[in-house]
């Protein structure tokens, strides 16, 4: 397989001109954190003199594809560099082979040797019998594990380097303890697979840095895995907190090893879509059985998270027969005619318990699917929405009982004034799990432009309190997006992730804002590309008008000319007001 | 001059497929208000039955750009459909010839004359002596102009038409007694130049859908006068309510005169820069004449609104020392420093009284500059910033006893939490004017994506009050937009504006999002592509993985394939329920 992108993107300078990869080293479990130091240039006074800018750290998402001292290779896979610290806890046990007939069966599939992926996991891990490795059991006993410590590192984006050189110094208030109670509390989560070992932790809650997930897959229409493979390392480079693989085509259990094995963040799924291909999307033949199968599969595979629509009830399809648009989401739609098909109650709602058992044998967060979201802005914050937002909160606490890490999914087409009902409600019923949230959508108007409509929701559900939001691409109810499409949308999300997290006050925020607002002032063109979140869009946009080495030193752009440059006029003014000063003093003391 | 868009442009299936021209006659003054109206085509059932859907009105800015009967002939300029409305009023008269020194040097230079617009206004109208031609003054008499009858009929996007086939009647409250008392007690404002009989009127105020405008206008360092007027037509044609024309290079004057004439909307200016670029942008060597001439030559040119920085006083200056990124109004920082030059308080301050004179002689709309607002997240919400706005209460107090209409305008760069601090603050100082605003940008650290972070701000300041967006192009910060950057710009403010009407409740605002979401859920994707905001780009998104006619009736797209698609479930699901429903029917009456 060739993956020219990542060749091409393991230099930092290709992507992202004038950063470095460093390490910070925790206290405790000496792990390596990695981030991205972006190197600042002196401010020439016009006197001359020099003041220096020190350069600052933000989160890196990357892995090891930006590390220059890494040699990329697809066929091995990333390290496995949680490996240690999952064995050393003790509480699992590799398996003899894997537990899924049909992970077995695809293993065993020589026509499927071209495709496979070469060091696949072939066997597992998993919980020891009566022992608990999830996160979330280790928090409520207190124990600090070294998935917490490591994201607490993460989310200061290397303070204490900053207060170094800072008068205003920022308050660290992110400590190994304060995400171990914040998980206890189940406020958060760290998605963290025991079978991915390749995964660099983070953490998913309102008291910390919003995080936003890229949506991948091939559909049967299109796209093939290498493509897929190259789109989630593609949405990671550019800031992908996770990435969700939604394929739904053939191969997607191979496509799925080579993205798990290949990926430094967390992969969720939605299972139900790989079940429905097992029966070939006759949706009266799935069972519990196959879907049962196919979670135990994925989970063995390193999925870190499972969406899972067991919230749908049957009584709840009524509900929706007054609606716009119907059921939306896929889930939704696949588990309600199952329902109504059989004349049963949800089997994912049946099995929750056994289901919380699999997900705690290897960690899988659960994502509770909203299989009712909107999918209009007329069917927003509807009684079929909110009936099955109740019903997960009453999984939330089930999960936990079981000690599974939960994520609540949300809405989808909701409008501005609607928004901050979905996150009272969703904090009253699912006491206060951290929510995940598609968009939402402010409006039904802009097709091609959904990636901002949701944007504008997302900055907003964000500043109320949502943790993650999964982003929506400008193909959005047109097509399957392309890599373009995926970069435009990962650019968009990261900068409402950060517009919320200023909004909320998140710790040392701002100084990538206050970094790029000094350079500006100061006409250090080449660190504001080198600040900005999309360096080689800034450049091109720049170069389009005023191209050449020149202009990156000039006191103006093109927007505005050299003799209505604001910023240039207030350096005039600044050294006005000094030369009327010094005068008035001479004057004074004269 | 060759401005080919305009001839492309002229047939609304060009740009709007399935649009259609309409005008709506208003009941008393008998005039013609343009809509585009878009027809939608029926539902098929699938049991082959045949559901009407109506076709719907939407608020149309493009002017006779977009009617067939109608020859563009820019040379000519358009139609002066408000000059019978001014004249019937009886309280301005035609002046022997143009009132400026500058505009009757700019005739009166032959060497202009290949550049010059051929039907020049040169007997320029002007109020009586003793009289009030403005649309404020009218309003506080509670007289009805036609001008606001034309307004009440264009908000209410035809409302009357579409409560004929609708189950939910929409409520229609904007008639041409609420406009009037809107205007009387300056929460609402026309911009309409007696001098500018091209322009159809439309309403600025927080109980009317919320608008946008477009920046154009050269800069020193690119763009001539042909770019400009497409650039202007352009915006228009895509829906911005008004264009203000920020040219700062050569021959600003005949530029102007042709975009004006041009012009269906309003047009607004910043007189200073022409004024800065006549004393060959030496600060210093401004001076209150020159500044008048200006505003006078500009008035006679049919300028619907000025911006004016004449809230900045010398004694806020200091209180900019400390900012991180100082002035950045280009007519902040020119008065600021003119101030601090002349050691003089801001001569547009002090000739206030004078300035609302002139203002009212021709109803140009004052629109009170905020030379201090914010240029970075750092600066937002200071005391420079909010001293400023005191001031302009003050100003907007002395307009409205001059019968100057008066529109505020605010920041910037602001967080999301600090958004609506400005709009609070804004209501108090300045007794509920208008208030018009510049995005606000809610991060800085995404330059070539400014249009997003400044559409999140756009979007909840619109929710909180604000009355107009100025549009922020991806561009911002970085180089002087093209055509396609001022697209994206508008595409971005319409639909932010748009979420804003939304979330306020306004009249009718949700029937286009519902007969979107019809469309969607009845896959009538022609429909949808004609529904949307920007329809070439839905289509090529649309087409890019499924070309061809045949995709244009299928019931999916590539985004999740035939298989599943939540729509298409949810229809098998309700056929479904509508059988079992018909099954235990049978069974009981059995």
């Amino acid at each position: 397989m060739q993956i020219n992108q990542l060749k091409k993107s393991q230099a930092n300078s290709c992507l992202f001109p004038n950063s470095r990869k460093v390490y910070i080293e925790t206290p405790t479990f000496k792990l390596r954190v990695p981030m991205r130091e972006i190197q600042l240039s002196p401010y020439i006074k016009s006197n001359g003199e020099k003041e220096i800018n020190h350069p600052i750290c933000v989160y890196d998402t990357s892995g090891p594809y930006t590390d220059p001292n890494y040699q990329v290779n697809v066929h091995k896979g990333l390290p496995k560099i949680r490996e240690s610290w999952i064995l050393d806890r003790g509480d699992v046990e590799a398996l003899p082979e894997l537990s899924s007939s049909y992970g077995k069966a695809r293993m065993n599939d020589a026509s499927l040797e071209h495709i496979r992926f070469k060091n696949i996991i072939t066997n597992p891990l998993k919980a020891k019998a009566g022992k608990n490795p999830t996160q979330y059991y280790y928090a409520k006993q207190g124990i600090v594990t070294p998935e917490m410590e490591y994201v607490s590192v993460r989310e200061n984006q290397n303070i204490e380097k900053l207060n170094a050189t800072r008068k205003n110094k920022i308050k660290t208030y992110i400590t190994p303890e304060f995400v171990c109670q914040e998980i206890a509390a189940g406020r958060a989560m760290i998605p963290a697979n025991i079978n991915h070992p390749e995964c660099e932790p983070m953490i998913i809650g309102n008291k910390f840095k919003v995080k936003i997930n890229a949506n991948i897959g091939n559909s049967a229409i299109s796209s093939g895995i290498e493509e897929e493979v190259n789109k989630a390392v593609w949405a990671l480079l550019w800031g992908s907190d996770t990435v969700m693989d939604l394929s739904t085509g053939d191969n997607i259990h191979e496509t799925r090893e080579w993205i798990i094995r290949n990926s430094p963040v967390p992969i969720g799924t939605v299972p139900l879509y790989q079940a429905l291909e097992k029966v070939n999307g006759k949706v009266e033949e799935l069972n519990w059985e196959i879907y049962k199968d196919t979670l135990i599969e994925q989970a063995e595979q390193g999925v870190d998270y499972f969406t899972i629509h067991a919230g749908l009830l049957k009584n709840h399809i009524p509900k929706t027969s007054k609606r716009m648009t119907g059921i939306v989401s896929r889930g939704g739609a696949i588990m309600a005619k199952w329902s109504l098909a059989h004349d049963q109650e949800n089997f994912l709602y049946t099995h929750y318990d056994e289901i919380c058992e699999i997900l705690a044998s290897y960690d899988v967060g659960v994502s509770l699917g909203d299989g009712l979201r909107p999918g209009s802005i007329y069917d927003a914050n509807d009684s079929a929405q909110f009936a099955e937002l109740e019903v997960l909160g009453e999984l939330t606490h089930k999960s936990r009982d079981a000690n599974v890490q939960v994520l609540i999914e949300g809405p989808g087409h909701v409008p501005i004034h609607k928004i901050k009902e979905n996150v009272d409600l969703q904090k009253k019923y699912c006491d206060n799990a951290p929510f995940y949230v598609l968009g939402p959508l402010t409006t039904d108007i802009a097709p091609g432009y959904d990636h901002i409509t949701s944007a504008i929701g997302g900055a907003m559900i964000g500043t109320f309190g949502a943790s993650m939001l999964c982003y929506v691409t400008q193909k959005e109810h047109l097509g399957l997006p392309g890599k373009e499409d995926v970069k435009q949308a990962v650019i968009t999300y990261k900068l409402a992730a950060h517009a919320a997290d200023l909004a909320k006050g998140f710790p040392g925020a701002q100084v990538r804002d206050d970094a790029m607002s000094k350079a500006r002032f100061e006409f250090r063109w080449q660190d504001q590309f080198g600040l900005s979140l999309d360096p080689e869009t800034a450049i091109r946009f720049h170069d389009e008008t005023l191209p050449g080495p020149d202009s990156k030193k000039a006191h103006y752009c093109s927007m505005c000319g050299d003799k209505f440059c604001s910023m240039k006029s207030t350096h005039e003014l600044r050294e006005l007001a000094c030369e009327k000063e010094e005068l008035s003093e001479t004057s004074t003391s004269g």
